[in-house]
């Protein structure tokens, strides 16, 4: 057969309130928890409520962001009691699920976000990744109450510092608008439905279906737009422009308005044309970003099918 | 002529970042600040940013919630080293734009708020405050942007525990949806044309133009309904239903959907018919109110112009 064969992907986790104010995450791994999802046919299923401490305070974090500690670097840095704790928590999270690069690892982890940005739902991964890369495929195939988009980090694992790196295969689901604190049922259903065909999508893989490949348009973040700042205080002077607002993954045109500063002037894009993601993002803010331009790519995958003599 | 006549308002003052991570009236303060807006015509305008701790930490509050402190009871309570650091602002604040009940109070106080709710813009004030309501009607008259309502507190004052409460008249604008610690151009726009055109109304009222009474709509607050709850936990087990998700203000009648749990079944409202307020705000999770029913009540009330023998 004309595929790439794969192991069968026989441990699963699911991850949220790695950022502890984003709450579809959150209420959706509590869900599970409580009505004990732990195995689907051929696949074991882990589930995480990856911050806990941020849960708690409803907040994105306590210390620092948990969805930047998981380089090889950080996760191999000695944890010491003055360690902010999501880098405690990085390497509790790295025995449960990891470690990272190890055979021991789950074979694949699917992390639960928010935006604020108008996002629909939008699935993070590297493309370099098959499973991601199909998973993606097919939840595009299935869902069609929101638009269904992939943003591709294209970074190196080693580098990659987010939750999911940490399995053999790893994917985020990022699904907005949604403000944090506020679970949305419209939100919470998408999400729901996202990582019920996940496995769905590996119950089939692991039972032998061959999976063809193809084209996939992906989103590749090139650069980071700041807002105009005021030089003394560094306070923002302006808002995304409301015919910038909401409108995540169209194209923007070199002249197209981004900001509308406090006293009504408009301030144009003067660089390429390319697709702003994450608009108005509120954990951005403090990243000084108030959007990322992405460049529209195509990427060119085969097919795929489990190996028969590991079949499960 | 057949009008009350009232005192000229000389004293005006506008107030935002009463709750922290409420960014409208937060941008719009620092933008009037820096521009230095302190009268305008007859009018002096005093411009405060209520809580700057929790407008630092982008907190609704530090230790409990401002705009529940002034009443008279908490105002009067003697401040130690121990006090919440938000009933101590309070005190500050009731020297700055009060005292309370007195003579020395500013005039008009108009607090800046938003919500996560899809309020449009939401005057709200209690219809026994005659300027509030002329002020008010003038402003619904004169926006088309976003439906503008008015909610009535009915509450008596010394029972208000809003800031708003502290002037001799006041109100607040309620701007929504926004998600906290994002700023939308959109909902600046309206805080700010609501702003401008109270100052507007106040320099008419002030030089003797007289304001026609009538009617007015405003929905008065009769109770709270929380979210389904786990008894274990506490912790929520639905969502706001999708068809009363958005829907503020909107008439919610015996049998209509309220909540969508997280195993999919629905949830409907078994009281009287009324009209849901502040649906899925996210402040109001802690304080176990998924939204608020008000009744639609008619308010009538007099033509009002300025006392002749204190024109400023």
């Amino acid at each position: 057969m004309d595929c790439v064969s794969l192991p069968p992907l026989s441990k699963f986790a699911i991850c949220g309130g790695t950022h502890g104010n984003e709450m579809t995450g959150i209420h959706l791994l509590r869900h599970l928890q409580k009505h004990k999802v732990e195995k689907a046919g051929s696949v074991s299923i882990t589930t995480v409520l990856s911050n806990p401490r941020a849960i708690d305070a409803c907040k994105r974090y306590i210390d620092t962001d948990l969805n930047r500690c998981f380089t090889h670097t950080l996760l191999r840095t000695p944890i010491t009691d003055s360690s902010p704790y999501e880098l405690q928590r990085a390497h509790e999270l790295n025995a449960i699920v990891g470690p990272k690069g190890s055979e021991e690892a789950v074979d694949l982890i699917c992390d639960l976000h928010n935006t604020t940005a108008n996002m629909g739902l939008c699935v993070i991964f590297n493309s370099t990744d098959l499973m991601a890369l199909h998973i993606y495929k097919y939840i595009k195939s299935k869902i069609t109450s929101v638009p269904v988009r992939a943003i591709d980090t294209r970074e190196p694992i080693s580098e990659n510092y987010s939750l999911d790196s940490v399995g053999k295969y790893g994917f985020s689901f990022e699904v907005g608008p949604q403000p944090n604190g506020v679970l949305r049922a419209d939100v919470f259903n998408v999400m729901k439905e996202a990582v019920d065909l996940t496995i769905e999508w590996i119950q089939q893989f692991n039972s032998g279906v061959t999976f063809d490949g193809g084209e996939a348009e992906t989103y590749c973040p090139v650069n980071k737009v700041d807002y105009p700042r005021d030089p003394t205080t560094n306070e923002i002077t302006a808002a995304i422009h409301p015919e910038l607002q909401d409108n995540d993954f169209k194209p923007l045109q070199p002249g197209d308005p981004i900001f509308q500063s406090f006293a009504g002037e408009t301030v144009k894009h003067e660089g390429k044309g390319l697709h702003p993601v994450f608009i108005n993002e509120c954990a951005y803010y403090e990243k000084r970003t108030a959007f990322i331009l992405a460049e529209k790519i195509t990427v060119t995958f085969p097919s795929i099918c489990v190996k028969k003599d590991c079949g499960v």
